[in-house]
């Protein structure tokens, strides 16, 4: 009681002199100063990388349509029967020693580049719905100027280090050539780093060979300028399209994410401690495939983790299970020396409400402590990744900034510690006007973009907007404050050329594997 | 891209075996099996500390218009200036050895008896508003009606452990009198444990005598029944209400909870460090107070902690500073060895929209992982707590039973382990079958009661409801299914019978400290 009469009080006196928001400046990758959390027990990590090695040396995975990951793997010394391929115990995790622990993707602007491993993290927009939505347009198929749209958003949001990859499906261009005008897009709206097309051994070499245009045949090869998602088919399955891309990727050098796509119930047990044990063993398959090909290629463990409502059969997002997914994952990461992507912004809300805030939250929240380095679908993800929301993603783009602060960790220098400010104000007074907050507040506390503050009456005399509608607005005036970052006129016309010939040589159905 | 094909695919199938939610059961208060997580390096908590004795010792706490914590103070050896009292480096410190570290609240009903300290996280409704909020009726003042309807739902609700105190203030009812009703309702309406009314020392005398009524007086003298909230005036003072109604319950042995209600640049500094050295010495002031007039009397080390918006000076919830200071309190009650309130489930949005989600999300689960012991205005709380919300509360508690059932670790039993399902399963099928699945699917996950996870189709013919009006059901159920505890009508009748009397006595104004 005597708590809100104190903020009332006193909320009306800072807002005399209060500042209208600063500019949003971008801002580098974060490199952690708080402690990576281990909400999982020692023991509960030994028993889940047993029971991965359990799973790999007994039950074995199959590597299905794709001759050259079966002959890999026979010369290595697993045990291969048919498609199935049988490990001997440690033999995956043996073979990611040469894997680095820390690598970069590279920028075409390098104060953009990015590192994953180590002390950072970085933010990925979400990546792969065939819908968008927008409060005016309502649901929709996704276009390739939806697409645009999204590279230029995350271009622009100061917590995006990282564009990602087909932030939605361009669903207006053909699948067979999709890929084509997606890795273009990525290079040409942005100068962040960005990953490849992965749906096919072939998109992938296209992605490769767009990089080479780009960025030169012997830099491509040194340096990794891509990183390709590769998911399994779980359970403990790869198929020959994501085995083919994988092989694509890494032979060139280029980064890869192995990523386990399992819902708790339906591609896992309906337990957390089975999920990850079999998540484990198919990352550790799919890494160290990665070695075979060329030792020393970059790549990341991935987990794409939830659980189906057993009520529903759908998939859940932001509950208890994918909360202990999401530490296990990094710490499991962490003891094999490979850098993580896990977690996001995910929700399975049909549209940006409070469903949706909770649900993103108890994600990206977990996903931050627990030390994850590459966070994909941090902002935009709807409906359980069906959906590219543009509301929902600058709301995500503003919880991330947010994050980016809390990572930052305290401030105890002497002006965190404030002590001069507590001394100059005493018993009974504020510090709204002290020497200390003015030194200091248009600097103190990250501003947020979407959340409403005002009084009741003043947000109800503005029209009672929730969030969403209040990121209406936000979204376009991004956009409109998108400043084209260019792109020398030479290589986007060769990036053209190349195009062109492609489209005349594929179909527009997507290649069988 | 992959990712969304297998949930699509893999969501049907398991749609046919669902079933209907089960009756959620009252739960236990939480005995957590996950760590707690420290956020801040030791290093930063030993500042944090010494700042506070500094503060103590150097500047002082004002304890204003009650001679009788002065009398105290000065008898105790501190150094006493008209109202102003400074401490010896560690006084407070060494005082608070004689409270306990652990100590229960008890109930009418000796099953819901919560502890606090310790392993045990207890989880208690929103506390305070002058208004309730409803998507049928709008903001409005609060009435006693409503106040009551919020003990039903408290008590109905399956992850609130402890009734709280006044979840909305009973607008309808003069102010002088206003706590009989309340600490009826509370005892009257629900068997679980609860606060006692704090707001001045008669109100809290007359909590006392109400609990002596109902728990008889020797009873009360040698348990803790209620728990009194105590505010302290930040910075640096506490007034007379607030001191008198904390040596009423500390002389009858009940508990209480010292809060600064610190908002980082109004009532403390804009740095989370500084806010957290003046939190520290205030608390320790009045906690140390409370071990004057009675050593061993239980006391808790509450904070209550957000910031003010630099643009518009109201309060904000959820941030970067709000996380640091919810972990900063439980760290700083750890190495005190005393049981700590903080957090809960706030939020500035007017409404339980996005904001609301995104905010509560980001108050909550810090709290739990913290190892906060007591979660004060846990469910309902809206627009910097000046609204309790009838939807939001439902939208809260479904956020904490799956905090609940986060608190309880992962499985890692031979169920949990689940290899025999990974064995029987294979490669390349799925679980929605298989027999560890059919044996455990019913209580593998918790079900919430307010996500949607149906189809975009379904959902949309069923009126494309967001979360906030599909809260709007739950609540009028909630309400529907309660069942009242009974009271036994000889001690109904003796309550009613001092609230007759003492109405009798006291005007309906406030009486001045």
């Amino acid at each position: 009681m005597s708590e809100i009469k104190l903020i009332s009080r006193r909320g009306r006196e800072t807002r005399r002199a209060a500042r209208s928001q600063q500019g949003a400046a971008k801002l580098p990758f974060i490199r952690r100063k708080i402690p990576v959390v281990e909400l999982l027990h020692p023991e509960a990590i030994d028993i889940i990388e047993q029971n991965a090695e359990t799973i790999l040396q007994e039950i074995g995975i199959e590597f299905r349509r794709d001759p050259e990951s079966l002959a890999l793997w026979r010369a290595a010394g697993a045990d291969v029967k048919g498609e199935l391929v049988q490990f001997p115990r440690g033999m995956c995790r043996a073979l990611l020693k040469t894997a680095p622990s820390v690598f970069e993707v590279h920028a075409r602007n390098p104060a953009k580049t990015v590192q994953f491993g180590g002390d950072a993290t970085v933010f990925s927009p979400v990546g792969g719905p065939p819908f968008v939505t927008d409060l005016d347009r309502g649901r929709r198929y996704a276009t390739l100027e939806d697409m645009i749209n999204f590279v230029k958003l995350a271009h622009t949001a100061p917590a995006i280090h990282f564009s990602g990859g087909s932030a939605c499906e361009p669903m207006d261009i053909p699948p067979g050539k999709r890929h084509l005008d997606v890795q273009y897009s990525y290079f040409r709206y942005s100068d962040q780093a960005c990953e490849g097309t992965p749906e096919t051994p072939g998109h992938a070499a296209d992605a490769v060979r767009m990089a080479q245009v780009l960025f030169g045949e012997a830099y491509v090869d040194s340096h990794a300028v891509l990183l390709g998602n590769i998911n399994s088919n779980s359970p403990l399955t790869f198929d020959g399209r994501m085995l083919g891309a994988l092989r694509e990727f890494a032979a060139h050098n280029q980064g890869t994410i192995v990523v386990p796509a399992v819902l708790a119930g339906a591609m896992g047990p309906v337990t957390t401690a089975g999920c990850m044990a079999e998540i484990l063993a198919e990352t550790l398959a799919g890494m160290a495939l990665t070695q075979l090909v060329r030792p020393g290629a970059p790549v990341i463990m991935g987990s794409f983790v939830g659980a189906v409502s057993m009520r529903t059969g759908s998939p859940t997002f932001g509950t208890p299970e994918a909360t202990q997914m999401i530490f296990a994952t990094a710490q499991l990461a962490r003891r094999l020396g490979i850098p993580c992507r896990s977690g996001g912004s995910l929700c399975s809300s049909k549209q940006a409400d409070a469903q949706a805030g909770y649900e993103s939250a108890h994600t990206l929240l977990p996903t931050l402590l627990a030390g994850v380095h590459l966070v994909t679908h941090a902002a935009g993800w709807l409906e359980a990744g069906l959906v590219a929301g543009y509301e929902k993603f600058v709301m995500d783009v503003d919880q991330l900034a947010m994050m980016q602060a809390l990572a930052a960790g305290m401030d105890l220098t002497e002006r965190g510690q404030a002590m001069d400010a507590i001394r100059e104000v005493g018993p009974g007074s504020h510090f709204l006007g002290c020497a200390h907050t003015l030194a200091n507040f248009e600097t103190a506390f990250y501003q947020s973009t979407i959340a409403d503050y005002s009084s009741f009456e003043q947000w109800s005399s503005e029209g009672s907007l929730n969030a969403e509608q209040r990121a209406n607005a936000v979204w376009k005036k991004m956009l409109a404050d998108y400043v084209d970052p260019g792109l020398d006129p030479a290589l986007d016309e060769a990036l053209k050329e190349f195009m062109a010939r492609r489209r005349s040589e594929l179909s527009d159905a997507v290649e069988e594997d």
